[in-house]
């Protein structure tokens, strides 16, 4: 069958590729703007201490020196991004090494260094707290004495240190572990890691002079960063002005609004506008990373394999703040993996410690930790029954009308289909067993529909030049997916006119419509069907306008090379760009509104539809010696429901791999008393190309009712697999089982070393 | 009874106000970019000139040149701003002193300025012409041999230099000379006079790596700058952004587009940003002026004043090139005034020479010079009448009913009210006669709505924001007349929210809805409009949300404080708020198709609705010593149709007396062979505050039906008065009449001797 599509399915070129490639892009640090200063945020050196005094009597007097703000100057107003945990800069007392504490303004970057450490703080130490399960003991130190009074989504009563607690119970465990014929229980860890953007965190405050709020900022979250400063400076919306500058890097960790109160308050109190970016090192110490975490898992079968029941504990290590989104059971549904067990106790705790900040990371609220252990739990109890990883898996997979755990009826089901491409790749690729090389499979279920109930809103409009092309107006943010192009694309193809007749506007509060951000898998799916339906209501009009015209009726009408003409009868028409001139503006919207009347029926309401599976297996080879795990080999099936662009589909499968790869054998924020050791990129080790392994992937097309075309949210899941895959592999060379993240070729060692001992015992 | 608004009819303060008096305010030459290079443009030193050849290749060779064009570089295509008579950069030949023959991007100012000085180019000139009447004889040199093959607009043939030809005839002109028993005959003149806006032209360029325009321009048309660009470069619209950067003055001369196309062709050729600002001399040189004209009158009456026909001749210097609108005859009927006569024939001609090039300036296509002639010459009827010169304009002004001389039914004419309190005030001020004092009185009409019928397209978009404060997005450019401040109280009246409230963003082609110009008093009646309608169809929108929450009709919902309530139920609402977070985006729509179906109705196709009509009178001194003459009061009536702002109202008529006054005064471009020999403002007498008399203003509101709240345009119409009441005044206090513009001393003294000669004769 002929492509009935003439733009989405081609991988057109990035929009934003050839500037990000020859070093044009504008990031947040390359505005400027005239007699703009520079910031400077002075970090505190304790863990836990009281604030006794602050004296920037000295920084003051620095000739260029031009502002100094500290707690006192910001107002008793709490910002966080979801639960409002910490004030603007310290106030009172400091909870992690690295806490914003003062911030300095002056006419260049030296001078404001010098004039930060010219800031006295007196500090008196309190007792401090790094490990997430003494967090948990009584008699801990209290992180936050005040948690429970002032969270905004989720009010919390104190429980010590303990933040959110979480759980997806069903059945009854004791019948679980009744029935079994075997029960594996083991432990998992994993450490923190950094989303290690290349761009850290940016923006440029101003203030004019009838008090109007300006700020660039390198966030995914346009409007998320306006309502922050809103609410923290207590400013009107139509008096703050978010403008996005280029993205360099997000995966989840470009969703909070820390710098730009700030950068406003210098600016306002400098009469000059305000840069501020964070280096490499302070990004370590003060922004969120993906929580440490320590998870039990114990897992019941009968012999052929049939799962029974599922029991996990989780603990996150949350550190001082916490950005994450709290209450959502769908992370716990994740975790727990596309299975049917009918006995479930899941549960998870976010717990403050005295350690650095914490929040989302691609595949965040504790999935990325959860689907390691799973998934390698998975594999040691195929280990001990003896049976195949895929076919296990596939023996319990969900499959159309079961209930998913956290609720509601699955429908279009299709992790059959990628651990089937999986298990097909295995049997071609996996001849006789080599010596120290080993397989590895690992599979996940994310269920983009879920977002749909939370308040995720997207919206689109689209507007037509005079010469027929159009200028789509957005609140996503190009965080490096590719986003704009896709988003283009869909408006090429619905209003058929060339892709390159569209240009995308994004960044400005004040005009784009709003957008909450791009996140959780969302944009093409959600973001995605607003900027087609906002298409097709002006593809509606146009038909409308020339059907008036014509004087017939608008069901006769169709758009075809720039015409609006009868159907069939393709010598009456009228050029769209003749109606275009009559109108001032010609624009179609896509609004959160119309989606629910459009798309969404009553009845569906209980349906996930089309959740997005994926399978990857990665081939290791362990240097016995060194205990080294090189992959050798990688691939990765995902249902991403349709490929609008299958270069950006493919581009997103391959950096999500690269990153779970760092996940699994290298990354690690290493602390001593919760300060970061390793706050650069020597110690801290990325994955670079060359160490890359070839990659394979499957693009399955499942299609989705509920996005664009049939496209699904893939792009987190995409980073859950990497490290069980690596470890199952790792365990099917090696026959030991690394159950602690990142898989150092030192851990690996060691457990060579105490099971040759073992043996030799 | 008590005021029915809540933010329309008071002078809040302007938005831009703060910034613009401290020097914040970001206009063209403000935008710095990274790597940005400076342009400067080499103009021809000859009048009339072939040009043989260009040598840039010592220019080439200076160390910080990055580019340099020529019009080998520039294509074939046209550009001008209605008529496209010229190329980007000169080809071929020059047809004026001045003209752009080629430019240069370099690191700096002084290198651009060093290159263009080594850019050769060997000219063979060719005889020239500089009179209008000698452009008109036969054998004359012709300017524009291709005249004729290549205007967009009102296609032409060849007629010598006669560019455009434009007539009202009415009647029989034999008739009304049969029937008079007085005929006066004169003639007049006017000298060019520029905008001197005290930014001059300024425009920064940019081409991204995927080829993608941006252009910032101190333009007050965004979108006639990207329509230039994309014909004159052969662009699409979707690859080029324009920004409205601030713009410091306009008066009609910040419509065209000629730096830009040179910007974005040195940004291309040097891959690098480039800005080019015309210093004060380029601007005489090069940027279009008012018209010199010349004017033969013909007015005759009977005895009792009664107006029987009016001939007139008017022959416009076009210079090289020209930017005006053609073929629109509403221009004649103002110049012919707000008179009944029976018999017309009032001609216009407007013909090329070799001068600096012209176009639109606040009362374009020749109304302001003709109604200096016209209202002089009434004046001189009047006197030979011995009638006063009130009297005879209240005896022959046009009534409801009546035919506009350009066709359509004249209906709520307000001219008796605006010349009424003109005689009011004389009434009040003029006592007994005082030596070398005197009073002059002059009025006239401009039909605002005229401007329906052509392209002058504007739309609007309200956006509420999710804390009920609100985004208007407008293509209207503020100019200086506080146009964002009016629109902005447009929409907080209709939304019921506080000025503060609104926010308005307006500077980018790609997202703002279209508006065709900042132009022709249209921005208040018409854009103002549109942004009424897009408030009310959110309003509306509200209304609908609020009443389907309710589970009642829309009709008996009320927006009230932020609130959706039921009429009369106060606590039966729901908040604004909550509904606007429930969508994406919640924004409103004005366009010119809904204005059509909303506002006029068939039958008032041909209904003149509305005219804004003024009446200015002017009391001078005459120093007979030296001829100079002194503005002691002025008095201005305007009918505004409804003060949205009635500070801004009052700015603009002051503003425009202080404009008329120098172009009755003292402002003249003088020329030598086509040179202008004062380009600065020394020799260039503009009037400053110190030279302006005290002005007392009397706002007249007879509503119009098509505009906000019944506004009208009056801006332009402000200016046409002030040279005719300072004429006639000066002939009440010395019997002289001055018939050319300005009314310089020399001029008063030499008239003033020779009366004297013919008295002692």
């Amino acid at each position: 069958m002929a492509n009935q599509y003439e733009t989405v399915t081609r991988s057109v070129t990035r929009r934003d590729a050839v500037d990000k490639a020859v070093g044009r892009a504008k990031y947040g640090a390359d505005i400027r703007l005239q007699g703009m200063l520079q910031g400077k945020i002075l970090h505190s050196p304790h863990a836990h201490a009281r604030i006794v005094r602050i004296d920037t009597s000295r920084a003051e007097k620095v000739i260029g020196v031009k502002a100094i703000i500290t707690g006192e100057d910001t107002g008793r107003a709490r910002v966080g991004r979801f639960l409002r945990d910490r004030t603007i800069l310290a106030q009172g007392k400091v909870r992690h090494r690295g806490e914003s504490v003062a911030a300095v303004a002056a006419v260049d970057k030296d001078t404001a260094d010098e004039a930060v450490q010219l800031i006295h703080v007196d500090y008196e130490e309190l007792p401090a707290v790094f490990d997430s399960l003494e967090a948990m003991e009584p008699g801990a130190p209290i992180v936050h004495e005040e948690l429970g009074t002032y969270f905004s989504l989720t009010p919390l009563h104190s429980k010590g240190n303990v933040l959110d607690e979480c759980y997806i119970r069903e059945g009854n465990m004791e019948e679980a572990w009744a029935q079994a014929d075997i029960i594996h229980e083991d432990s998992y860890t994993t450490e923190a890691v950094h989303h290690s953007f290349i761009q850290p965190h940016e923006a440029v405050g101003h203030v004019d002079g009838s008090g109007k709020v300006t700020v660039w900022s390198s966030t995914k979250a346009l409007f998320g960063v306006r309502g922050t400063i809103c609410q923290a400076l207590g400013l009107r919306m139509s008096n703050v002005q978010v403008i996005g500058a280029a993205v360099g890097g997000d995966f989840g960790g470009k969703g909070n609004a820390y710098l730009e109160p700030i950068c406003v308050l210098l600016a306002h109190k400098a009469h000059a506008p305000v840069s501020l970016a964070l280096s490499r090192e302070e990004e370590f110490l003060c922004s969120p990373m993906r929580e440490r975490s320590r998870l039990r898992l114990k897992l019941a079968a009968r012999k052929d394999g049939t799962l029974l029941g599922f029991q996990s504990m989780h603990i996150l290590d949350s550190g001082a703040y916490n950005d994450t989104f709290q209450g959502f059971l769908f992370s716990l549904d994740v975790a727990i993996g596309p299975y049917r067990i009918p006995h479930l106790d899941v549960s998870r705790y976010y717990v403050y410690t005295n350690n650095h900040p914490t929040g989302h990371f691609r595949g965040p609220m504790g999935m990325t930790q959860h689907v390691f252990a799973t998934e390698s739990h998975l594999d040691a109890l195929a280990a001990k029954l003896g049976m195949d990883p895929v076919e296990l898996r596939l023996k319990n997979r969900q499959k159309d009308g079961d209930q998913a755990h956290s609720g509601g009826t699955l429908q279009h089901v299709s992790i059959g289909d990628t651990v089937g491409a999986a298990a097909e790749y295995l049997r071609r690729e996996k001849k006789e067993r080599q010596k120290n090389r080993g397989w590895g499979i690992a599979c996940s279920q994310y269920q983009t529909q879920r977002f749909r109930d939370i308040p995720f809103i997207s919206s689109a409009c689209v507007k037509m030049n005079e010469d027929g092309t159009v200028a789509l107006s957005t609140g996503v943010i190009e965080s490096g997916g590719g986003q704009h192009t896709t988003l283009a694309q869909i408006v090429a193809e619905v209003l058929k006119i060339p892709y390159e007749s569209v240009t995308v506007f994004y960044g400005d509060t004040n005009v784009v419509p709003r957008d909450y951000s791009t996140s959780a898998s969302q944009t093409t799916y959600r973001a995605g069907m607003m900027v087609k339906m906002a298409s097709e209501d002006l593809r509606q009009q146009l038909l409308q306008l020339g059907a008036d015209k014509l004087r017939t009726g608008v069901e006769s009408m169709e758009l075809v090379n720039g015409r609006v003409q009868v159907i069939n009868k393709p010598t009456v028409g009228v050029a769209v760009t003749s109606l275009v001139r009559e109108q001032g503006a010609l624009q179609g919207t896509g609004t959160e509104l119309r989606a629910k009347k459009v798309a969404i029926l009553e009845e569906e309401k209980d349906i996930i539809d089309g959740p997005s599976s994926s399978a990857h297996v990665a081939q290791v080879e362990v240097d016995p010696e060194t205990g080294n795990v090189k992959v050798l080999k990688y691939f990765a099936a995902h249902d991403v429901g349709f490929a609008i662009n299958p270069q950006n589909v493919e581009g997103q499968i391959q950096g999500a791999i690269s990153q779970g790869l760092g996940y699994a054998l290298s990354e690690e924020a290493v602390t001593n008393n919760g300060r970061v050791v390793n706050p650069n990129f020597i110690d801290y080790k990325l994955r670079g190309a060359r160490d890359m392994p070839p990659i394979e992937s499957a693009v399955i097309e499942v299609p989705s009712t509920h996005g664009p075309f049939g496209a699904k949210g893939f792009s987190e899941a995409g980073l859950l697999l990497s490290a069980p895959a690596v470890a199952n592999a790792v365990f099917d060379a090696t026959g030991v089982r690394i159950t602690s993240l990142p898989i150092t070729a030192e851990k690996v060692l060691k457990a060579l070393k105490q099971k040759e001992a073992r043996r030799l015992e």
